[in-house]
């Protein structure tokens, strides 16, 4: 057996987080989730009526791509919020947007390759890269520069250290950072002249507050999409997402699909079919999380804590607490024991720089924002 | 981006067949569809209605291990069912043993190990550690032995070729072969002497003929167990499954399912927990399945198949086609064309001997299995 330290995995320290909170509100004490990354509201109405209407007939596998009239939507979906015509082949259900970076990686690359991601990044990232035996490259990112990917900062990673695949995610998580198109269109060029895979991890699409999301699809035939009905459709524990492929990939993608996953879950591809029709539905909970993340920024900027402009998207808050703290960890449990709030350490999300930030999520209710915003006051005041 | 036969991986051919079948089917013709192993039923009546009464509330991720009262239902399970006492905190809830395979290469190996596997065998066993990056060892079977797997078997295979583990099912995909008490601990106690890692699927459990399915747990505290709801309970398309380790694996594996996977669908997840206990549906079910057993076992000796001793379990008969074909994707073509059966070819499972043989699910009807036996009577007799 290999020991967890040898290949660099790291638990989430917000395991540790969640169990104390856990363990706090089992002996009655009430807690301010900003600590999860998935959305309080359940997915749309429709989608769950339909569900009920098909739970006596979905129960076998469906093919390893995933249903027709899913992907058919998807079609849909990229025509009419991109404008870009995709081949319904060309599209995988996944399990989650957690199966597609293991299908990813596997068909763009074969273990011991090495893949650049960004520091602070999603940890699952780092850690499926070194589970699954691929070396990383990880890229830091600058606060001054909104924590947004340049051309640039590819270019240097690369030169210091050459790798074969770039994983990034706009908007990214823990900062919300986001691209606009020159932004994009830098990345997307910079990986095509250094030959450098670029898989796009489009997974908080939908939830961009400055401006409507860019999909890589816009600018290149020769990325990787991953993609999900988590975030944006609310529906996290449903496991189900997709990716688009480039052509080349698309044989060996679906092998790899059918033997390792046989196909994503029957039910969950139903309800997301339906999902995809119903923008409004997602669209009220984007303006919810909008009113929330003006709220939070004010809120933190008020108490103290080390704020720039407001995220572009996603809904969290990635914030420095240099007026409190060099120790992210020991900060967000003292936030838990003594304010009742939950929140992330930046360590999980950057091992270098993140002992001076935490994450706060606001994809829960503005109540609970507001009560954390006052219990935190009433300790750092 | 890595070639598809570069490292050794095979499309199903039993895709083939499924695609040509489909073809028939929109043109208006019937067929019989014994290729596929997935029950034709659906689950208990009482599983579907807790996952109605679940759905408005069961929307989020569940922990990375899986709900506690799903895990303290496995933990009944192995007490009832054989006897072992066995710590909710070594279970894993798993979308489909499919996941479980890949949390298993993963905590137990590092890409490049060596694992070994039967030959013939379920053919996602080849593909999933080919296309992970592992290398395979493939231990050929005997059908005078019954295809069973025997000790003997193994320490010759490592003799001529070391590895370090060994994945194998009892009972097996495609021949049925399950080992009693005194074969289990035959392979168990020869792993233990090599120092090779045990990986039991035991996928098939509660769907042995002639004696109670026999868990390595009951003889060894050291083997990964790899089980599903997809089989007995007739669960397919929901991808929930379950995996018991050894203590020292335990938290390497939990850490990868948070990464790799998050957690199981939680819908499947809950509707698992009611599964459990449902075993008077299962047993209904398993009935239907031995009576097919018999009347497929008979009809194919009688029509000139080479039909050895009836499966001992799972839903398959694995017989060989000497008599008609030395070509078995051939003669699956020409049985589905001309008879309007579909099954799978023996090479899917053996690409060194399957040329001689076919394999047929019976978890369908037994009306299907009696009419797919008349069709092919008109065409071979």
């Amino acid at each position: 057996m290999t020991d967890i330290a040898a290949d660099g995995l790291m638990p989430f320290h917000a395991m540790e987080i969640l169990k104390r909170a856990k363990a706090m509100e089992a002996s009655g004490r009430n807690v301010c989730h900003l600590e999860l990354g998935e959305p309080a509201s359940p997915p749309a109405p429709r989608v769950l009526e339909a569900v009920r209407e098909a739970l006596p007939l979905a129960q076998g596998y469906t093919n390893a791509k995933g249903l027709d009239e899913l992907r058919a939507g998807l079609v849909g979906y990229y025509q009419d919020q991109h404008g870009v015509a995709v081949d319904a082949e060309a599209i995988i259900c996944t399990t989650g947007s957690s199966a597609g970076f293991i299908l990813a990686f596997h068909t763009a690359f074969r273990p011991g390759a090495r893949i650049a991601i960004t520091r602070p990044g999603y940890p699952a990232y780092v850690n499926t890269l070194l589970g699954l035996g691929f070396e990383i490259a990880e890229i830091p990112l600058s606060v001054g520069n909104g924590w947004r990917l340049t051309g640039a900062d590819i270019a240097a990673a690369h030169a210091r250290e050459p790798f074969a695949g770039l994983l990034f995610a706009s908007p990214a998580n823990p900062t919300g950072a986001a691209l606009d198109r020159a932004g994009l269109t830098d990345i997307v060029a910079t990986c095509e002249r250094l030959g450098i895979v670029l898989i796009s991890d489009e997974i908080y699409h939908g939830l961009d507050y400055r401006a409507p999301s860019i999909s890589a699809l816009e600018l290149t035939d020769n990325a990787i999409i991953i993609n999900s009905f988590s975030k944006y459709y609310c529906m996290t524990g449903w496991r189900i997402g997709w990716m688009v492929l480039p052509a080349k990939m698309l044989r060996r993608a679906e092998i790899l699909q059918q033997n390792l996953f046989i196909s994503a879950p029957t039910l969950s591809q139903i309800a997301a079919s339906v999902a995809l029709g119903e923008r409004d539905y997602a669209e009220a909970r984007k303006a919810e999380y909008a009113t929330n993340r003006l709220l939070l920024d004010a809120g933190l900027r008020e108490l103290g804590f080390d704020v720039g402009a407001a995220a572009d998207g996603a809904f969290y808050a990635y914030v420095g607490i240099s007026r409190f703290s060099n120790d992210s960890m020991a900060f967000c449990m003292r936030m838990l024991e003594q304010a009742g709030v939950a929140m992330t350490p930046g360590i999980d999300f950057d091992r270098v720089d993140g002992q001076g930030y935490v994450r706060l999520s606001y994809a829960g209710k503005s109540e609970t924002v507001q009560l954390a915003l006052e219990r935190m006051g009433g300790l750092l005041r």
